[in-house]
């Protein structure tokens, strides 16, 4: 299946909703211009649609194969790989200072959904290389920087993330690997599990970023360090020489993304991995919280992205697939199942979600942006507030919604859908990882409860809940029906979050705030998503484009109509937490 | 992974909700006491959990497979299925005039129900044979039946429904097969696909009941006509003999039960297939129509038995791995993250539903046998509506439903859920089938709107209304304080349905009506839920088990707090139906 990269959304959001001009005010981005932005949109959408997204169902299909030589990437990655690069879209929005482009992170998530609407699985690549760049750029010694990142930002090399061990999970303070210091460097050995591309034969270096802990490190997530460890160590002119220590030893059997290979990682089988130190020993972990933020965001970005994909075909599949007599359409004979009212709702729930998911991604994304740019530390520090406090819910309810988004993308499809070569079963098998991985829903639901509500005290929610406030001033006081009609559905929503957030910010009992976690992150996503489709339907008033108009009026209604009532249901139940639904001992369960 | 058939709810729900006593009072069913309906769910739950059980992962993996000579079930299938019809499960509900064991319903949902939890796979293959022992004992003639029946109800021989055409899909007014007569018999033609179990090795015969047209039948759906058609033709000494001109052409990759051979089946390649008319001519869709509840609800038990499933690997999982610090349990170090509230509730949300569509089925399935074998006609034809009513809430909601848990039940895994070996992975695939085929969930919701809702005058729902305010009535009577807390929730439930019943009577646009189905019918399920949980709640004041009460009640409690609230999302946003949602040509979309 073709993929049509949507571009005319994307530029209405980054142009009209999510702040485009105000980014490129700032100092380092005045090359991210309205046309500019635009004709990378353009080419990015190109790459997408002809190099990646017919590599998908095959690369699905293959797989990614393990053997002792290492690892291969079905027919073809390779070589789109090396367009990839070649064409630059690697170094897009990293600093120039190693060859990037400097382009802003707002342009960036856009330009990410098509790689993932395209092609998941090869997204990912570029996707764990980034963390790592920005790992080594932020803390390691201009050594490493000097000896890594030009590479890695030209995507020459790639970089992964190597935490989880098999007996640690999400609970990274019971990592075990082992950093023995030996002269300039350390030797590691340990396991890891779940390694995204920890192996391949896309590029002809990898580097690993390793949390491992020294001899005299303390117990807890303040004992972990976190290494460079490249699979081959560097020559003196910086080329690759001698293999490391560092092996995939198998990869895994996946539901989904099966082109991506998973690997299991084992560092030090002989005699231990050349690993070095980034920044300080016993740091590590902070160090990777300072990258958690964007790769959540951008595991957010491949649920909404996925579901775009989803709606891509299913709306193809419906406009072509005749079955029975319709209510909808011209009233004549043949005309296909999409105007079957029933599926026409369908298509518009996966559409509208869709749209303000893509608002709240680009929000997060320039949030952080003005964060990372603004002359302002008051301004930068209320748009870090804004970005932490998005994060979880971009990444958690996007991500569940676009679970939900691909199941519907099947179910247009009827018994089709299930049939592997029809394709849609393929984004559900893909998409489903999404809630799981960089932090499962539940644990963005604990740090929107715990770090971006209570221990903030309230503040950031309380700067969104006036955001809010203003944008249903502004449906009020418009003269356009569309927005008036927009403006008390959006004062419902402010009322649940602020009601909610009150709830958290007085509730005593951890078990309680714990226990409503994730029905508050889901009331908190379909909330904002309201407050995505009442900025978007206020900014389209000024569009010229007419069906563009009536399209983005009618899908914003939907959502306002069908959609975001789905909150509801998440602030009644948030509302009757009791300790009754914890009174049985588990052994019962 | 083990499968535990939960017994202890089943007695429950059969004995005190369900209402087994009633059912063991029918003329036919004086069998069915209590003390041989514990007998039965006993052996029949060592039955699954010894034999299917085993079977279900490495049957997923090897899947079946085809060749010329016909398709292969995994290995061990054949001789399960062997012990299955030879422990005479298969004849068990069937009536006694051809071997069958003359038991209810309401006692073969019980057993269906441990067939899919512990192997859906191969649960579908008596389903099957099911539906076309009653299409023949229903309408078939003497002739017919003597030469089938007694083969089919011991399970010696299985049977296919042959419905689907390539061009048709889910519209069997354009079927095209062919049928021409030929003395006593016609000669059929015609491609048919997704034949569940149209081939395989299994059994010495396999009887195929098809939707073909006569040559000079009406157009559309009041000119289809019902045949027999076996795999072998049968000798006069009714054995199998020579083979029909039917043949499994190939079958389907598919995204889950990969050992359920889905089929194209070809007839009349070489002339055409033998095949003898059931009953008359032009009056086969009427004929399927009749066994069509009673396949929808087996569908509905399906999605809630796989939740079923998924919740015991999920609770065994949460119970068995530790991960970091937890807020409930002893205080001790190293308890299962089932120790987590946000865990905790996910088993919770995951139980609640299961035992709510637990209730339903059963529900359902006694008024089918209230309707077929009560002495009154007047209470005959009242549980008539009441099944017909149930029949697309337990078949949509509880598989919709049914795909949530299994998606849940992955995620409570975290990473591990996404790894194929560990299991969690197939029910979700495996299960989300259930809400597409025997129609899907669109079809379910057109057909409570129309034929159970509008067409009947909003009879069967003000009857369902009646009873369920003479349980919000007994609630509120009670001296339970845990009775007394439902009444409310419940009254809440019924005002909805009656609001949006009455909506739907008093709406003159049929395409506001198809568009609101599908939230009406995740609101009846929510709200019937509810009904069902209720009435647990007032039943297990009874109860000796102590432990089973606090686990009943908890559980109910949950249900009331934290999942009856979705219903009003799917409420308000049928109330919210605007004719703009419509309002955009399909090209745009």
């Amino acid at each position: 299946m073709s993929y049509s990269a949507p571009v005319k959304d994307m530029r209405f959001v980054l142009e009209q909703v999510s702040g485009l001009d105000d980014v490129n005010k700032l100092p380092g981005y005045e090359d991210a211009t309205t046309d500019i932005v635009a004709a990378v949109l353009e080419e990015a959408g190109k790459f997408a649609g002809e190099v990646l997204a017919p590599l998908n169902w095959a690369g699905d299909q293959e797989g990614a194969k393990w053997s002792e030589d290492g690892v291969t990437t079905p027919a073809g990655w390779k070589e789109a790989y090396q367009q990839f690069s070649e064409a630059g879209w690697n170094s897009l929005a990293f600093d120039t200072d190693f060859g990037g482009q400097g382009m802003p992170g707002l342009l960036s998530a856009a330009v990410q959904e098509m790689w993932h609407s395209s092609n998941m699985a090869f997204g990912l690549c570029p996707l764990l290389t980034q963390g790592a760049v920005h790992a080594i750029n932020s803390h390691a010694s201009d050594a490493l920087k000097d000896a890594y990142l030009e590479k890695m930002i030209s995507g020459e090399w790639t970089g992964t993330m190597n935490l989880t061990e098999p007996q640690a999970g999400s609970d990274l303070a019971a990592v075990r690997s082992r950093a023995e210091p030996n002269g300039d460097h350390y030797l590691i050995s340990g396991q890891k599990i779940f390694i995204t591309y920890g192996d391949h034969d896309l590029t002809e270096n990898t580097i690993h970023l390793v949390l491992a802990r020294t001899p005299d490190a303390p117990a807890g997530v303040k004992g972990i360090s976190l290494f460079v460890c490249p699979k081959f160590l560097l020559n003196a002119d910086g080329t690759p020489g001698e293999r490391n220590d560092a092996r995939c030893v198998s990869i895994e059997h996946k539901l989904g993304i099966h082109a991506s290979p998973t690997c299991v990682m084992s560092f030090g089988d002989n005699g231990g991995a050349v690993g070095y130190l980034v920044g300080e020993e016993n740091r590590g972990l902070m160090y990777m919280f300072t990258m958690m933020n964007e790769a959540r965001l951008a595991v957010g970005i491949e649920g909404y992205a996925m579901g775009e994909m989803a709606y891509q075909r299913a709306s193809a599949f419906a406009k072509d697939r005749k079955q029975g007599p319709v209510l909808l359409g011209s009233g004549n004979e043949g005309e296909g199942i999409i105007n079957h009212p029933d599926v026409r709702r369908n298509l518009m729930t996966m559409r509208s979600q869709v749209e303000a998911a893509r608002v709240m991604a680009y929000d997060c994304a320039a949030a952080f942006d003005f964060a990372s740019k603004h002359t302002d530390d008051d301004v930068r520090a209320r748009f870090d507030r804004r970005g932490a406090l998005l994060t979880p819910i971009v990444k958690g309810w996007s991500t569940e919604v676009g679970v939900d988004i691909c199941s519907l993308g099947m179910q247009v499809h009827g018994g089709m859908g299930f049939i592997e070569e029809t394709g849609a079963a393929q984004y559900l098998r893909d998409v489903r990882i999404t809630p799981i991985y960089e932090g499962t829903t539940g644990i963005q639901a604990n740090d929107l409860v715990g770090r971006k509500t209570q221990y903030d005290g309230g503040q950031g929610i309380e700067e969104l809940l006036a955001d809010m406030r203003d944008t249903q001033a502004a449906l009020a006081d418009s003269g356009d029906e569309h927005c008036k009609y927009a403006a008390p559905v959006l004062g419902r929503h402010i009322d649940m979050i602020a009601g909610a957030s009150r709830q958290i910010l007085s509730e005593e009992n951890p078990v309680l705030n714990a226990a409503i976690a994730n029905d508050y992150l889901m009331m908190m996503g379909y909330a904002t998503g309201c407050w995505a489709m009442a900025r978007s339907v206020l900014a389209v008033q000024s569009e010229q484009d007419d069906d563009f108009k009536a399209l983005k009026r009618a899908t914003c209604r939907f959502y306002f109509d069908a959609i975001a009532p789905r909150a509801v249901g998440h602030y009644q139940a948030l509302e009757n937490v009791n300790e009754a639904h914890f009174s049985i001992a588990p052994e019962l369960l």
